[in-house]
């Protein structure tokens, strides 16, 4: 599970490991295989260091205490430990502002679902928030949440027929067209409260489509 | 574990336990002390079952499959079956609907987020949708949430000093009045995409309260 001794290519997603939930290794085990630049935020290092994985950088504010540096940096050797004191900001936010800050065009954020809600809900706006600087993506044992940007570019990609696609407005996105979907949108609105588009799925074996004109919009694949 | 033989008052809030995530059983046990009628969805059913728990109504569509209909209905005499086909709704909220028929005035939901974070997202927004109807709680491991309803009515309830209250705006809630918080609001909007109020905490032991004037606000109790 090292990644010691690897040049890291700032062209392939950094991987984010934040506070909440653990997913299964074969999930973050995927991901490393790419060996992407690791980032770990303070409350998840006990964890993601007793899983055998390099760290890159270790960032948060330490404010709980009981996160041992010294050992850590000999034991890691090398690895960036970024004090991130802001009380204004989540240990997620300031993970991904600083990669932004690094130049990395893409992210990969994984534990970042599953325990309190009210930070489950917290970070997934913050792909919403950041998505326009940087590619973000988040992943659990039963979902890839993917921000996707309103206007002239489509997110196109190739899946299976019956892969269940959930379209989620936050709040609103409007002039929703799809291809290749079960339950077409054809130029419609999905809106908190009024109408979501859970549970859709892929149609045939072939590229999917999804544009929109106005608002945000989370594409979610999810399986039980 | 079994609540056989024990008439069941509707005074008290029904349990509805969901497909998703199982809780700690100390939290299921809490609950259950309170001899609820119990409603379980056909998703969760062996699970739950698994437990040793006494159901009173099994609801779903049964379109998984898998469900032994005949021996549950013969191991958990009297139990009732509900068939619920309509492809339009989610089982919980076939599930909420059919506690509303009932004339149940308060329902606490388990088992309702932690898995596939379309379900989850549906299933919270669920409370907003029917909270004027049946006063709805939902409750995992690490939150209890709570939705307000805006206007006159205060939500008031006695907190120990430090207890982390959030107040999550659905997608926006205005004129929000808090008082005995940390961070107090006065007449504020907290909005998704531009303002939450995360981790917020009680100052001291006491009542505390939040009203607002419009829109939807969730009021999440939150632990590590």
């Amino acid at each position: 599970m090292s990644s010691h001794h690897i040049v890291k290519d700032k062209q392939e997603p950094a991987l984010l490991i934040a506070n909440g939930a653990a997913c299964k290794f074969e999930l973050m085990e995927e991901l490393l295989g790419w060996s992407p630049y690791v980032v770990v935020l303070d409350g998840a290092i006990d964890r993601v260091l007793s899983l055998g994985i390099k760290v890159d950088v270790l960032l948060g504010d330490f404010d709980k205490g009981g996160v041992k540096v010294d050992k850590i940096k000999e034991e890691q050797f090398p690895i960036e430990i970024v004090h991130t004191p802001d009380q204004d900001k989540t240990d997620l936010e300031k993970g991904i502002e600083f990669l932004i800050e690094k130049g990395f065009p893409a992210v990969n954020i994984l534990w970042a679902t599953g325990r309190r809600m009210d930070h489950t809900i917290a970070n997934l706006l913050n792909l919403i928030k950041y998505n326009s600087k940087i590619k973000l993506v988040m992943l659990d044992d039963y979902s890839k949440i993917i921000p996707l940007e309103p206007g002239v570019t489509k997110f196109e990609k190739w899946y299976k027929a019956g892969t269940v696609i959930s379209l989620i407005p936050v709040p609103k996105a409007e002039k929703i067209e799809t291809s290749n979907l079960k339950y077409q949108l054809d130029s419609e609105t999905l809106e908190i409260g009024l109408r979501l588009g859970n549970s859709n799925e892929v149609e045939k074996d072939g590229l999917m489509s999804v544009k929109f004109e106005k608002g945000k919009l989370f594409l979610m694949e999810c399986n039980d």
